[in-house]
């Protein structure tokens, strides 16, 4: 039976993730410039601050910290959101989650519970890809599922980092089932995609949802393993372009690719629907947010 | 009855009113700047493009033309859209028409005709607000309606021009109907604030939809009186401002103010849902975002 001390293990795991995570982001801000100087800045460290989740309803609570990294030298702005949130679901939500998945017991018990990590990170230099990450479990009376993933979002396309990033991505989801990286690189093709301009937002990735095995153990332990997966990604990409001198060209490209984040996370984007609809703190859900863009 | 005749009544103001909103844009962007220049920037001028509306069904067609000015040393990206576009409403704009309206024949014949201008104007100087004007008519087999309005944005809010701006709004709306300027000021209020952010977009204006008294030549006159209030409302701010000195710090602001503005238009905005659901070009549907935005 999956319950608190699964529930606890998850919220417990999705913070240490954070807390590396923002370790090594750190320490590309601070300590490798100081060996290899690329502009006059001043690095930049990450920020903590708490929310609570108010709704009005009493049986509704939970909270998260989001950490942000703002004007760095490396990083433009990062934002890294741990969450765990609880109570009933609006209709709105249970609306959309019935509607993918079969659960008619939801209808009588509108109960969840979810906790999750989501990061962005919007890069000072437009060489560097900005990155997404994003792995959560979702619980309700009945049923408990996983989903996340990550996906690269390149100003520039360089086809050496994109089939770094997939074979990366591809190794860590073989180890677990070999059907997991084309099920899910394909859900991400199709999610991370803007309809009304008929692109892709970035290169793609993997993207995952309704996970749920039966064996919680062994979705959990590929959740993680998403985490890992991105460390081992995207670092070595950041490190690879960070230092590379760009145009006023390349900055433009920039702009006006944040602009088709922009779009994608305020229309299409599943974790920010959610964020609005169960009324999450609004900094913490558009946080994913470009720092700037541009339509031109 | 109202058919052909009263259609092409409607979509001919639309573009009349186009080439006057035009002409007195340019003038102010070209003529006026020779006797007070203040900045070295060449004037710009409006292009104009048009598009058709391809859904891929035969019974849909119409189009439209989409008047831009980018880059001037007063308009930094206006962007006016004249348009009339018919065939069959998909089932999602049904549904959010339907939901508003009793109008159950719909459901039987989901033919459509609209024609409509919308504007939009972002500008350099953030002392200068920005504007937001429609006017549209609606009709199906068996209803017509006039919908639209206009709302200012200032980055930096000015007493004096709101109180301008809504008491020229006002005085046309009481020459129609001593109701409607409460009325639709209190819809506009409602309909120009942004729920997740807990704040209005701008100072508010008018705003109207469904208008049908029964009688098309008296709302087709109203109609065309707000497009006439908008030149007597904005024209004066523009010029009050326009070469005044401003800070970074406006110009941040006036950079947030931006990003607010695309959230509400992505997230919320009937126009923008309205064209994204009929598959019309999606340059003009989203020729209103601002030009640059913060979120920082």
């Amino acid at each position: 039976m999956v319950g608190q001390q699964q529930k606890d293990q998850a919220e417990k795991w999705f913070k240490d993730l954070r807390d590396r995570i923002c370790k090594e982001f750190e320490t590309l801000e601070t300590d490798h410039l100081k060996l290899f100087p690329i502009n006059d800045m001043a690095p930049k460290r990450f920020e903590k601050k708490s929310s609570t989740r108010e709704t009005g309803d009493k049986r509704d609570g939970g909270g998260g910290v989001m950490a942000t990294l703002k004007g760095g030298r490396i990083f433009e702005k990062v934002g890294v959101n741990v969450s765990a949130v609880y109570g009933d679901l609006a209709p709105e939500a249970q609306k959309s989650i019935t509607a993918r998945k079969s659960i008619p017991e939801l209808k009588d018990d509108p109960r969840f519970w979810a906790s999750g990590i989501s990061l962005v990170a919007h890069m000072r230099n437009p060489l560097t890809p900005a990155i997404h990450l994003n792995t959560r479990m979702f619980w309700t009376p009945h049923a408990w599922w996983f989903g996340g993933g990550t996906d690269l979002n390149p100003s520039i396309e360089n086809d050496e980092d994109t089939t770094f990033f997939h074979q990366t991505l591809k190794k860590k989801c073989d180890d677990h089932n070999q059907n997991y990286y084309e099920k899910f690189k394909s859900w991400a093709d199709e999610y991370f995609f803007i309809p009304h301009r008929k692109v892709a937002r970035g290169v793609g990735g993997i993207f995952f949802d309704d996970l749920c095995t039966g064996n919680w153990e062994k979705d959990f332990s590929f959740t993680k393993d998403v985490g890992e997966a991105f460390l081992e990604a995207y670092i070595p990409i950041v490190k690879k372009h960070y230092s590379k001198d760009w145009t006023p060209e390349h900055k433009k490209i920039q702009e006006q690719k944040r602009g088709l984040y922009a779009e994608f996370n305020l229309v299409y984007d599943r974790g920010t629907k959610f964020g609005l609809q169960t009324g999450h703190n609004i900094d913490a859900v558009l946080m994913s947010l470009p720092p700037t863009a541009e339509w031109f």
